[in-house]
C-alpha cells in the first residue's frame, strides 16, 4: 500500500492522514497552555513529576534492565539481577513520550539527557534484527515470542514507537535515534509477524496505535498492514488466552464485540487502535462497531468520575451496571486510555459526547491520580474509601511509586500532551473542545487563525475567546456546549447569542472574524445533586454532587461535629451552596456545603440482618451541614474515609 | 510434653483430648443420619461426588503427579508432565479423608481401593527423611521450602495428616499405610521446623490443625509444640509476605489480632488451628481473642448466606460491611473453614450462635456449592447474578471441576463428616445443634444414651425427639433454640413445655428419662423478611425473605409475565406464603410466593446518572407475584439470573 502524500506535519500524539475519514483535524501544538488549573498541572508535572519519575525509573532498575540486555546478560546471573515486572522498557518510553511533548513547548538540558540515555541504551540493547526486550534478551531469553499472551514484547515496542513519534514530532534532541530504534524494531515486527510465519499477536494491545501513528508519520504502508492484522486477528482465539479469551479481547472479533469486557486497558487501547484503523482506511462500519461499544461502555460501564473497570480481580470491566463506589478499580491507565478512545472518535465523528466523556474524565477519575504536590500517585481510583480500610488490593491512599509502575508515566505523557485535546479545526473553522487558558493557532483554508481563551475554569464558568488574528473570509467558531451546563450565556463583543447547540453539541458562530472580536461565554455552575439510573445496584437510594465538570465528594477532614462520612446522608432538596477557597493543597478550589443529617445507628449485635419488624435500636438523627470538595483533590490533607455517593436522608431506615 | 491420657477414643475430624477445655464433646460417629435432606446428600456424596471427584482427578493428574515423585523424574521431564497447580496433592488427600468417614460408616471396596492407592503411591514417593511432596520433589526440587508464602508444602502435609487420621479412626483398610506416611512427615516437619533451625511458616495455613489432631491422635507432645510454634509465629513477618503481610495474617500475632483480613481460607483455617490450642492448653485469653474475631466477622463481615470472603481480589475477607451481592466471592472452602472454626468455638464454650452461624452457612453459602445431582459445583458463591453475566472471575453457573480444585474434595470430605457436627455430649447429657434425622447414642457417666431424631427439617419445623435407651438418674436434653424461630412449642409426651432458652441458647429439659420418651419441638418456620444493617451500602433499599434456616432467592425461569429479575421490587409489610413443591432438582422444596412490583424505566441514554429534576422517561409499575426458591438450590435449572437481595417497591425511585 502506498503511503499518503503528507501535506502537512502535524505533532500532538494522533496525527490523521490527510486521506483520513475524519470530520476535526488535531492541531498538534497549536494549542498552547497559558494558565489556570491544567497549566499548573504541566508545570508541576515537568519541574516534580518527571525529575521525579526519571529519578524513580533508576531506583526501579528499569534503565539497569536495558543495561543488562546491552551486556548480554542471561542464565542465571540475568535472574538475580534482573528488577521488576518484563514490561520495565515500556515505562522508559512513556517517561521519553513525555519528556518528548514537554521539551516540544519548551527545550530542557536534563530532560533531553534522559531521552540521550535511554536512545543509547536501547540502540547498544536492540539485537541486529530489530528485537528490544530487556526481559526476553535476558531472564526469558528462550522464551521470546513463545508466551505472547502475557509477554507484552509487542506492547513494549509500542510504547518505544510512541515515545519516538513524540521525541520526534516534537524535535528533542536524541529523537532521531530512538525513532531509528523503534523503527528497526517495528520493521522487525513486521517481517516476523506481518510477511513471516506467525500469527501471534500480543496479549496487551498497544502496538496497534503505535504502528498506526508510525504509518502516519512514515507513510510506510506495511506498519498499517501490521496493525490491522493485529486487529482483525482477534476473536480467533490466536492471542492463546486458553480459558479467558475475554481477559485478552480475544472472545470475538473487533467487528462483532458489542461490549467491552476483560482487561480495561487492553480493552481501551484496543478500541483506540480499532478506530484508528476505521478512519485510516474509510471503513465506517468498523467505526460503527467501535461507537456501538463506547456508547455501552458509557450507559452502563463508566462510573460518575469517568472512571472504568469495575473490578479488581483482573482489573477488568464488570457486567453491565455492576458499578461499585468502593470496589471500583477504575485504573488511572483506564482513564488516560479510555480519553485516548474517545479523542479518536471525536476526530472521527466531530460529536460533542465524545468531549464531554474526555471532560469529565479528565477533571475526576484521572486528575484525581496525583496529589497536589505531583509526588504521589493512585493506581487505583474508587469513589469511596472507609473506615478502617484494609490496604490488600488497593491502598487507598496515594503512594509515590508501584513496583507495576504503568500508570505514574503514563499520567506524565497525558500531562504533557494535554493541549492537544484542547482544540480542532476543519474546513470551516475551529472548534474548542476542552476550556483551558491559552492560545490556538490553526492554518484555514483562508489563512491563520489565532485566538486566545481566558478562563478561570473550572472553578468559574466565564470564558471569554478573542480572535487574535483572522484571516479574511467568514468562519466558524465553535464552542462545545457541555452537557451538564443548564442556562449557558454566550455573547459576541457584547450582544447576547442564542444558547443553541448544532446537531454536534457544539454552539457556533459564524462570521467574518477580526482581530479584537470577544466570545464569552458563561457556563452554568450551579451545583448538581444526581441520581443513578436505577439498575445500579451499588448505588441504590444515594446521590451525588456536582458542580461543573466536577464530581464532589465528602471527606471525613472537613466534617464537623464528630458526624461519620459513612453516616451522612443528604436532605432532599437541599442546595448546594459553593464557597471559593484560595488555597486548598497548592491551588484553589470550590468547596460546597449542603444540608445533612448524621444517622447513628447501634449495630443491634451478631448477625447485621433483622427482620423488618424486629426491635432494634432507634436510629438517632440530626442535622450537619456536609462539606464537598473536588473528588480530584481527596487524600491531599489526611486521607480518611472519603466518600462520592451519598444516602438520601429520606431513604427508608433500616434496621 | 507429656501426650494425655487417652481415656476414650473419639471418632470425627476433631477429638479433643480429655485434659481440653471445652464444654462440649463431640460425639464422633454417635450420631447417624437415616433420613432427610442431609442424609439424601450424603448418599448422592457416596454414590455420585466421590466417584466423580476419583475420576477427576485422575483425569486432572493429581495421581500422575505423585507418580512422577514416586519415579524420580525431575528437570525439563517432570516440568512437562507435572499437572496443575503446585498443591496438587492436597485434593487426593482431601478425597482419602471423604472416603475415610464414609468407609468408617460403611465399608465399600471401590472406596478403600482409593484409598489404598494413595497410600502406595505417597509411600513410594516419600523420600527417606519424610518428605512428601509432588510437586517440590519434581518440578520444583531446588526450591523445597524457600518459598513458604506460596509452596503449600505444609498445606498439603496437613490434608495429609488430616486424612490420615480419618482413615484411622474410621477404621478404612490401608488407613495405617497413610498414617505411617503422615507421622514420617510430621515427624519430619517437626525436625526440620521445630527442632530445627527453621523458622519458616507456610503461608497456607492448614497444618495447625492438622498436628493438633495427630497430637490428640497420637499423643505425641512435639506435635502440639509445632502447631503452637507456627501458630504463634504470625505476626512476626516470618511469613515472607513481603508488602502483603495481611494476606497471609501475619500483619499481627494471633492474640492481637482484631479483625480477619487476607485471604479467607487461609484465616479462617488459622482460627480453627488457634481454637484448638487454646482449648488444649487451657489459654483462655488467646480463646477470647479468637471470639472476638468471630464476632467481628458475624458482625460485619458475613453474608446472609453465611458466606465470607467479600473479594474475589485475592481472595480475601473486605473492609467491615464491604459485602456486596453481586461481587460477593464467598469461596466454598470459606464456608466449609468457618464452620469448623464455630464447631470448635461451639465445642469450647457450649453457645448456641455458634451452631447458629454453622447451620446458616451449611444449608445456604455452603449447600449451594453442590448441583441437586451432585456432579456440579460452585466455587464462587455469590447472592446475585445478573442477566448477560460476564465469566470472567466467576463462571456464574456450578462446574464439573476446577483447575484449582481445592472446593469440590472439600466439599465431600464436609458432606462425609456432617454428623459429626450435629450433637455433643457432656457430663450432665446430650445437646442437640442440627436438626436432622438420625440416631443418636452418647456414653454419659451413668450408662448409654441413645435418641432418636424424625424430621422433615429444614421444610418442616417439627422434630420429634424420641429417647430409645436411657441410664438410670436424671440428665439432661439440649435442644437448640434457633435464633430465627420466633415462637416455638416444646411438649415432653405431649405435656408442653415453656419456650425458654438457657444462657447458651438451648431449650433444656432434666429429668430421668426412659425408654420412650418423647419431646416434640416445633420450629416457627413462618418466612422473614429481613433488613441490612444500615452500613452495609451494598445493599441499601434492599430485603431479603428467609425461611427457617433457609435463604431464599428469585430465579428468573420462576417469575412469570416476562418480569426481569432486576426489575423486581417487593411491596413492604407483604406476607411470602410457602407452598412445598414434591420435586424440585431430585428433591423437595418449599416455595414462597410474595406480592411484587414490577418497575421497567427506560435507560436516559448517554451516562446513566441524571439530575433529580431532570426529565426522565417515567418508571412504569404494575403489580407482579414474585417467586423465591431456596437459595441452595438455584442454578439446577437454566441458571439464569438470581437475586437474594431486592429492593423495596416503595423505596424513593431512581431517574
Amino acid at each position: 500500500m502506498p503511503g499518503p502524500a503528507r501535506s502537512t506535519r502535524v505533532s500532538g500524539p494522533v496525527a490523521p492522514t490527510p486521506e483520513a475519514t475524519v470530520r476535526r483535524r488535531p492541531l498538534g501544538d497549536g494549542f498552547r497552555l497559558t494558565g489556570g488549573m491544567w497549566r499548573r498541572w504541566q508545570d508541576l508535572n515537568r519541574s516534580v513529576s518527571i525529575p521525579l519519575g526519571m529519578r524513580r525509573l533508576d531506583d526501579a532498575g528499569n534503565f539497569a534492565n536495558l543495561g543488562l540486555a546491552g551486556d548480554g546478560v542471561t542464565g542465571a546471573e540475568a535472574a538475580a539481577r534482573y528488577q521488576g515486572p518484563r514490561f520495565m522498557d515500556s515505562d522508559l518510553y512513556k517517561a521519553v513520550e513525555a519528556i518528548g511533548w514537554e521539551t516540544g513547548r519548551e527545550p530542557a538540558d536534563d530532560l533531553a539527557a534522559f531521552v540521550e540515555r535511554v536512545g543509547a541504551l536501547a540502540e547498544r540493547a536492540q539485537r541486529d534484527d530489530g528485537y528490544l526486550n530487556s526481559y526476553y534478551q535476558t531472564v526469558g531469553r528462550e522464551r521470546q515470542y513463545t508466551e505472547l499472551n502475557h509477554s507484552h514484547e509487542m506492547y513494549c515496542a509500542g510504547h518505544l514507537i510512541q515515545a519516538a513519534i513524540a521525541v520526534t514530532r516534537a524535535g528533542t534532541p536524541g529523537g532521531d535515534r530512538v525513532l531509528a530504534v523503534a523503527r528497526r524494531f517495528a520493521d522487525h515486527l513486521v517481517a516476523e509477524f506481518g510477511t513471516g510465519d506467525n500469527p501471534g499477536i500480543d496479549g496487551h494491545p498497544e502496538i496497534e496505535t503505535a504502528l498506526m501513528e508510525l504509518y502516519r508519520e512514515t507513510g510506510e504502508g506495511s506498519y498499517l498492514d501490521l496493525a490491522r492484522q493485529l486487529l482483525e486477528g482477534r476473536g480467533h482465539g490466536r492471542v492463546g488466552g486458553g480459558r479467558n479469551p475475554s481477559y485478552f479481547q480475544d472472545h470475538e472479533t473487533i467487528r462483532k464485540a458489542d461490549t467491552l469486557i476483560g482487561h480495561a486497558v487492553r480493552a481501551l487501547y484496543l478500541e483506540a487502535g480499532v478506530v484508528d484503523l476505521a478512519v485510516e482506511t474509510g471503513d465506517d462500519d468498523l467505526l460503527a462497531a467501535s461507537i456501538a461499544r463506547w456508547e455501552d461502555m458509557v450507559a452502563a460501564k463508566t462510573a460518575l468520575t469517568g472512571g472504568v473497570g469495575s473490578r479488581h480481580s483482573r482489573e477488568a470491566f464488570g457486567d453491565r451496571y455492576e458499578l461499585p463506589p468502593d470496589r471500583a478499580y477504575n485504573e488511572t491507565c483506564a482513564a488516560i486510555a479510555s480519553i485516548h478512545w474517545s479523542w479518536r472518535l471525536l476526530l472521527a465523528t466531530g460529536q460533542s459526547r465524545y468531549a464531554d466523556l474526555i471532560e469529565r474524565t479528565l477533571y475526576n477519575g484521572f486528575a484525581a491520580s496525583t496529589s497536589a504536590d505531583g509526588e504521589r500517585f493512585f493506581y487505583v481510583n474508587p469513589l469511596q474509601r472507609r473506615f478502617d480500610h484494609l490496604e490488600g488490593d488497593d491502598p487507598g491512599r496515594r503512594h509515590e511509586w508501584y513496583s507495576c509502575a504503568c500508570c505514574p508515566p503514563n499520567i506524565m505523557r497525558l500531562v504533557s500532551s494535554f493541549g492537544h485535546y484542547v482544540a480542532t479545526s476543519d474546513d470551516t473553522g475551529v472548534q474548542i473542545h476542552q476550556y483551558a487558558g491559552g492560545t490556538l493557532r490553526a492554518g484555514l483554508g483562508s489563512g491563520e487563525v489565532a485566538v486566545e481563551v481566558e478562563t478561570d475554569y473550572p472553578w468559574s464558568g466565564a470564558v471569554g475567546v478573542t480572535v487574535r488574528e483572522a484571516p479574511g473570509g467568514s468562519w466558524r467558531l465553535a464552542l462545545r456546549r457541555p452537557a451538564w451546563s443548564r442556562h449557558t450565556n454566550v455573547t459576541v463583543n457584547g450582544v447576547p447569542v442564542q444558547d443553541t447547540a448544532d446537531d454536534d453539541g457544539y454552539l457556533v458562530v459564524e462570521r467574518e472574524w477580526a482581530a479584537g472580536d470577544v466570545v464569552q461565554l458563561d457556563l452554568d455552575l450551579t451545583p448538581r445533586v444526581v441520581r443513578p439510573y436505577h439498575r445500579i445496584d451499588a448505588l441504590r437510594g444515594c446521590v451525588a454532587v456536582e458542580r461543573g465538570p466536577l464530581v464532589y465528594c465528602v471527606e471525613q477532614v472537613d466534617q464537623v461535629d464528630g458526624a461519620d462520612v459513612d453516616d451522612l446522608r443528604l436532605v432532599r432538596g437541599a442546595e448546594p451552596v459553593a464557597e471559593r477557597r484560595a488555597d486548598f493543597g497548592g491551588g484553589p478550589t470550590v468547596a460546597l456545603t449542603v444540608d445533612g443529617v448524621h444517622v447513628t445507628k447501634e449495630h443491634p449485635g451478631g448477625l447485621p440482618y433483622r427482620t423488618t419488624d424486629e426491635d432494634t435500636a432507634p436510629a438517632r438523627s440530626r442535622p450537619v451541614p456536609v462539606t464537598l470538595v473536588p473528588y480530584f483533590q481527596w487524600d491531599n490533607r489526611d486521607g480518611r474515609p472519603m466518600r462520592v455517593w451519598l444516602p438520601l436522608a429520606d431513604e427508608v431506615p433500616s434496621p
